[in-house]
């Protein structure tokens, strides 16, 4: 049991919070709370901590005999786990409320191959944002609307930053993700391999739900502030534009990208209009 | 000219920035940035304050003549200002980086007829919604899809909260809203009035967009982290669901409000398919 905050694995820890630069030379990442240790494939899990109380918790309610926890027994001796103090997690949280267990993980890796071997792409092709709620907004949103990977400029936001981590609420570890040197090449790579390219912007004068997004389909969408730059939407098949009424001038990134591939998940499953998998 | 952060003026801003209650005792709001003052209606604003710095940065960009500086002359000289230091304005701040201009309003008020007095009503009414940027996000997103107003439970978010002032983009000054008592009582006296209520429920059964908005139309939206209240809900015509691929639960509230009200501004608008109002 770790009981003193000034303990190696601690510090190492809050570096990885607080630096991306660490992270990514350890080719790790940090996911905080109950839900996230659930979901995360236990393959790519390195380290658990958990407060005695949560164990506690967790070891009562199994009395009660509730399934997922039952579950959750199973996997922290699959995985392993290391007792931390209260003190200790609060030190090694990003949060300020911390739920009682951290969990370290190493990065997955995804090809573009990878997200291109389904028979009609969607895609998500960001520029440049910043926000890192809004990039993990669109991975948990993304993966809701069934797109099959985010494609990223280097300059976007890290993704494994733990505000986006946190904003995932879990699509972190399911919808495959790139970042790439040159993203300008990879919309022309995509165009090549027959996928449709579709820059939101502000120019443009169709509104997105009259074209077809039935087939293999990538939405490009740019910086909150400034949105795309003018060389990577020119290589877009076309442009498309989100309406506005009243005086509004753009929408929030995030919300822009839920509604194109939500309208993409409307035309892919029109006809099944209803009722869900029950 | 405010040169000291102990002023009294500046004690007062720095109150209504934290207190909620404070705010509402005086019937204020605060809007920071250049942006949140241009749109301003003029009869709202009681004060405004402004650094040497930007204001000298106002003139120099007149004598370049740009028609939108020259508006926002005119309107200083029109609401009165008074001039601060960078100190004193990086305390009445609620941002790490303040822009140079705060601006003190005047709450505006609606009455829930005034948002009835249209052909198609098209509400967005939030239970208990906890975020101050999701809440933001509606109404600006609301406002671009077109909405008539924001009907809130008392326990919802704040929306004078300086993070809600910000997220909405500007939207507080053109979107009706309104806190009641009793959201279950206004679904009842909606539905009277002939408008059909769909509450989005994980345990609807029929896609949202298989629905007919285009008659009058309110959404329920329940809080991030519960969801709408059994009784509430119940209140509804409808349950509607967005689907969810993968293993995603639920989505952010602001997305699925916008998912909602887009549909609704999509099946309202199906025929005019494409051209902006240029």
């Amino acid at each position: 049991m770790i009981t003193s905050t000034s303990n190696q694995r601690v510090k190492q820890i809050t570096q990885w919070q607080e630096k991306a630069r660490a992270r990514r030379q350890d080719g790790v990442f940090l996911a905080e709370g109950l839900k996230m240790y659930q979901e995360a494939p236990a393959d790519l899990v390195r380290e658990v901590y958990l407060t005695e109380s949560l164990l506690e918790q967790l070891k009562n309610r199994r009395q009660e005999s509730e399934q997922n926890d039952i579950n959750i027994e199973e996997k922290l001796e699959k995985t392993g786990f290391e007792l931390v103090t209260q003190e200790v997690i609060a030190r090694m949280s990003d949060t300020q409320t911390p739920q009682g267990i951290l969990t370290v993980l190493q990065r997955p890796a995804y090809e573009l191959e990878q997200m291109l071997q389904v028979k009609r792409p969607l895609l998500v092709l960001l520029e440049d944002l910043q926000d890192p709620g809004n990039l993990g907004t669109i991975l948990r949103t993304g993966e809701g609307a069934g797109i099959t990977g985010v494609i990223m400029s280097k300059k976007t936001v890290d993704i494994f930053n733990p505000k986006t981590i946190r904003a995932t609420m879990g699509s972190i570890y399911r919808v495959p993700f790139l970042y790439v040197e040159d993203l300008g090449e990879t919309v022309e790579m995509l165009r090549e391999r027959g996928i449709r390219v579709y820059a939101a912007h502000l120019q443009g004068q169709t509104y997105y739900s009259s074209f077809s997004f039935t087939g293999g389909t990538a939405f490009l969408i740019g910086n909150e502030g400034n949105g795309l730059c003018r060389e990577t939407a020119e290589q877009a098949d076309s442009y498309l534009k989100i309406p506005m009424e009243g005086r509004v001038e753009s929408l929030n990134a995030a919300i822009a990208a839920s509604l194109l591939v939500y309208e993409a998940h409307r035309q892919r499953n029109a006809g099944t209009a209803g009722s869900s998998g029950m």
